[in-house]
């Protein structure tokens, strides 16, 4: 029986040519030759500002490396930042962690990250703060340019998604003084919608951009993911608005099937349906001169070997955006 | 290792007590006894507008069913309407089917459906019209509240979700004289942000009802579907500017987990995290005087005895809602 599986029109997930474009026949002579009412400039066209091409490699894209490893990885193909995550910044130890990325000469672009402020118990809410509290000191300790934060999705047991939301702008407020204090940037991330329940109840950068204007725009702002973000209609309104509040991009590509996990499948930068030249054009003209991370969740490139994953990142990069 | 998949909060997906409602100790003295800011009206709460309790089934719940037999299983369980699936109704035969539901006293709710608009070929751009034109004529022959539509994905070949937006309104624009003619209400609906590469860049109320303001509001609107909607901060806001738009309001619940096959993954209303009855209210506060679908697509469901499933969708329509 044919049921929403079969529909057609459903497009190769990877390997749309970089030169696509818009096909010829594809418009109405009145709509082909429109700019885009979405006020995207268009890759390559004369407006087009200027994409500071620094390059920082998330490492959960090499999830299997130490941060020793992932340093050395960095340093190896001449990418000058990297946003690391906690973890692994505590399994090699934060004083050592600091002095190796200075060593060798990194930009720490990202702190993964803080968040998960959504819990019924004051005390889970409390360990949550505190949870956040250490990771401010540990982001200050490693200079990076902005702690991540997924913000939690809905209260166990609750359907209410206000509630969520309530919860999460009381925890940011909380923890505006001590991140003002340690000069360190809180970065609030959206996510995809289909992680509303579970991870994020902001589902939208509109939405994080609204939080974030609740608080001093030196200290909270937002994270523009491609991955997350990249289907919405308001995209490049809501990245002009957002202006001096983005913290950090971040790169990942949307590719089809979905896995069945779909944590991860995230796709390297060009195998998947995002318009990544229109998306950085956008964050670029509201101002954004930061490193731009590449940060891939996907179980068969971590299995890759980590210079291959490191010259891929690169070589797409400079390709997709360059 | 410790990777995105292993975060704290993630709320059981099925079983949340009916009464659950928002835990005791969650909100900060001043932001507990707060109002929603969403402005949706709280379940059981004095303003709270009637809700018309007219259950549709869409046969889509129950997949396995020919026409005939779904119609007998609406009377059975004593369900006044139907939601009837294109391919069904051909293989039934158009006549007859409109005649099964008219001697079976049943009210057509829906047809679904029309749309998959985004191609670069103009011979398949013209195919998908004539398929629609037809997919008109058979809702008119029912009597169907309303022709659905699922817009289409990006164009193949192409990451030019505007090119995709506009190819959408050039042939809703096309089809509104015929649809008009042929006394057919079309609603664009918003499907979920996880299926805009594939099968529907239009991923908000918001935006479908910008595009159906481009038109007359006797002819086009949009359908409110919960499972597409629930996660939107937007939403409440969104349905009460819909209004008289709203030509179809249609439940499945949000589970976890996502199965391998994301279209195969709604639960029966109740097993998962969206608050119906605020929605409900939003919509009927709206002037949204409908029937109510329950439209559910999931293998494990459809391998039930359909029985069993009409009387779950039933009792769950007026445990959830009434």
């Amino acid at each position: 029986m044919k049921g929403e599986g079969e529909a057609s029109g459903v497009p190769e997930a990877a390997g749309i040519p970089e030169a696509a474009g818009i096909p010829e026949a594809a418009g109405k002579p009145e709509a082909a030759g429109k700019p885009e009412a979405s006020g995207i400039p268009e890759a390559g066209g004369r407006a087009k500002p200027k994409i500071q091409l620094e390059l920082s490699l998330n490492q959960a894209t090499v999830q299997n490396l130490s941060l020793d490893d992932a340093v050395a990885l960095c340093v190896r193909h001449e990418i000058t930042g990297i946003g690391l995550w906690r973890h692994r910044v505590a399994e090699a130890g934060l004083a050592r962690s600091a002095a190796a990325v200075r060593a060798a000469g990194l930009h720490v672009s990202s702190l993964c990250r803080g968040g998960f402020f959504t819990h019924a118990d004051p005390d889970a809410r409390a360990a949550a703060l505190a949870d956040n509290r250490e990771a401010i000191a540990t982001a200050a300790e490693l200079g990076a340019d902005v702690l991540i934060l997924v913000s939690g999705g809905l209260v166990p047991g609750s359907r209410d998604i206000g509630l969520a939301r309530r919860l999460i702008a009381d925890a940011i407020g909380d923890l505006v003084p001590d991140a003002e204090r340690a000069g360190v940037r809180l970065g609030i991330e959206a996510l995809h919608p289909m992680f509303c329940s579970d991870r994020c109840v902001i589902s939208t950068l509109g939405e994080a951009i609204d939080l974030a204007l609740e608080f001093p725009a030196d200290v909270v702002g937002v994270v523009v993911d491609t991955y997350h973000v990249w289907w919405d209609v308001r995209l490049p309104t809501e990245i002009a608005r957002a202006a001096e509040r983005i913290f950090s991009f971040q790169l990942a590509d949307w590719i089809l099937p979905l896995p069945a996990d779909v944590l991860l499948g995230r796709g390297h930068v060009g195998d998947g349906v995002i318009d990544f030249p229109a998306i950085a054009g956008a964050v670029a003209s509201a101002g954004y001169t930061g490193h731009i991370e590449v940060e891939i969740f996907n179980e068969r490139i971590w299995d890759d070997p980590a210079d291959s994953t490191a010259a891929t990142v690169k070589d797409r990069f400079r390709r997709v955006l360059g």
